[in-house]
């Protein structure tokens, strides 16, 4: 069997796969990414979900190279640390560390040029040729980058309810979500013509690391009315609406930076931000025509399925429409 | 004597001054700001300026009650523990920390009611009325405020400097000053289609505290030919000018905010990069009329003019406009 793993910000799944494209087993952990985590809860994170793996497909060796998608790539954690992670646990095999935006593209496709956009706490956008990553933008981070991303959608939202709650920007539902969110009591004595609750929410932000801004986005997908839990009498707030509208028009720019005119597509997106941002396929699909009118854009829930797609061609194999139809289903199966 | 205090982000002055208004000592030293430096080395700025004010005074007992301007104010250093680092130096006296925006106000006008905007690494605004601020807008730091502010433009000046690496953003002069100031070579070998330059110098700045980022400013006034290295020759570069256009405008927002009809002025502004901003001083004499016309704007250097005018105060003394002048007039001729 091959070892495959994706390893995400804030979960990550590893699979084996053996080489007709059947799925062995599977096992899913938390946040392994070792630029969020540091490097040994990371090397957790791997470990518990390459148990959990082992598990399910039984008592089988695993060989040739395993696969570990994760961005930031090997300058935080090597393909060494890796393997003395996976020798502890009883498995000896080779280790090759990809992007996680190159696993991103093979899930979503067996085809070997195309692009690649992924939006959750952070943000970036590939082209890929010759099933190799050959342009990238962004994916600087929160302080840096990461324009649209669940950080800079979280940021914007925060701090455009400090700036309602001020009276220096228009008023906005999103004041009273944070406040909401956060737990703090409306009312309280103005220090210097300053609410109580301004400075209770500022001090307590600044205890987080800035980062955990990210899980802000939620009010902005909230207070727009998007998603699953919008109440549809209630009006959307243009605040929020013109945040969401913006981290739309950020990522469109990001995909448009690696795109040349010769190649046409897919577009596989990923990220919890990706899927939730409304009209983002569609404004791409109409950005970038494919043959037969609007683009080609596939949505995938992680990277899991294009790391094991690259462990099989890592290994030699062709993985044709065929065998991506069977390692999906496969996978589908077991989670 | 008594003993007042201006404690700065960058740099922090103490002066001695006797009840009629004459100053005996004056003493600087580095950034104090106990939220920037934590509490030892604000403690450290703060001994070291008074034992130069002392030096200075010759052999006189402080009296009375201390006045300390600073940003935060007591929920970060509490007049206590000011009093402890005092009593080590063998002062012995009262200690009240002020808003370091109130001292600000106090340096450009006798009066007792107007304005103060502030922005230097942060930004903020108040009211001033009966000699107190009743009311305050921004002033909540480089992650959730600060609107206009040293950061805001330092980290918007190398945000967009990197998308105009990229080709994210439009290409701007941004980017080779940065590479210039953080000394990072052009060429190397690309990475996925990265630049080696993109990538040395995001790593480089993620090793940095966040609030670094309000260092570069300077390159977007340099990029934008403002201030006296700017050369006439070389046209100004648009990304970089409108950010300053936009820090302006946010400037000017966070004024009006505190602003009400009734209060007409003075306007008094400090910090380094409100003094740099071309035209704020200008947008905002017209943005508040006063009864003759344009509104009056006053610029100062730092607060400690204004911490001696509230110690003065605090002791019980009216500060006219002579006794201010005398002040301004021997502060002037001690530093």
């Amino acid at each position: 069997m091959l070892l495959a793993m994706d390893v995400g910000g804030t979960s990550s799944r590893a699979v084996l796969v053996d080489r007709t494209g059947r799925c062995g087993g599977y096992g899913a952990s938390g946040g392994g990414n070792p630029v969020s985590w540091g490097p040994d809860l990371a090397g957790d994170a791997i470990a518990e979900a390459v148990t959990l793996a082992l598990a399910q497909a039984g008592p089988v060796p695993v060989a040739g190279t395993a696969i570990f998608a994760m961005a930031g790539g090997s300058s935080f954690l090597t393909a060494d640390a890796v393997r003395a992670q996976l020798r502890r646990r009883g498995v000896h095999c080779a280790v090759r560390i990809v992007p996680d935006l190159l696993a991103t593209f093979c899930a979503g496709t067996p085809r070997l040029a195309g692009y690649a956009l992924v939006a959750g706490t952070g943000s970036a956008a590939i082209r890929v040729g010759r099933g190799r990553v050959v342009a990238s933008a962004d994916g600087l981070g929160w302080l840096l980058g990461d324009a649209g991303s669940g950080f800079w959608i979280g940021h914007r939202a925060v701090r455009a309810a400090m700036a309602g709650m001020e009276g220096r920007g228009p008023a906005t539902a999103l004041t009273g979500l944070l406040l909401d969110r956060m737990g703090v009591a409306r009312g309280g004595r103005s220090v210097d013509g300053r609410p109580a609750a301004l400075r209770v929410a500022v001090e307590e932000l600044y205890r987080r690391r800035p980062v955990e801004l990210a899980g802000f986005a939620a009010l902005a997908f909230e207070a727009a009315g998007v998603g699953e839990a919008a109440d549809a009498t209630v009006a959307a707030d243009p605040v929020a609406s013109e945040i969401l509208r913006a981290a739309t028009e950020r990522l469109l720019q990001t995909l448009r930076t690696v795109r040349i005119g010769g190649v046409g597509g897919p577009v596989v997106l990923g990220g919890g931000v990706a899927r939730r941002l409304p009209g983002l396929a569609a404004a791409i699909a109409a950005d970038m025509p494919g043959p037969g009118g609007a683009g080609e854009v596939i949505t995938v829930p992680d990277g899991v399925l294009g790391a094991a797609v690259l462990a099989l061609r890592h290994d030699g194999l062709r993985v044709d429409r065929a065998m991506f139809d069977r390692l999906a289903g496969g996978l589908a199966a077991l989670r």
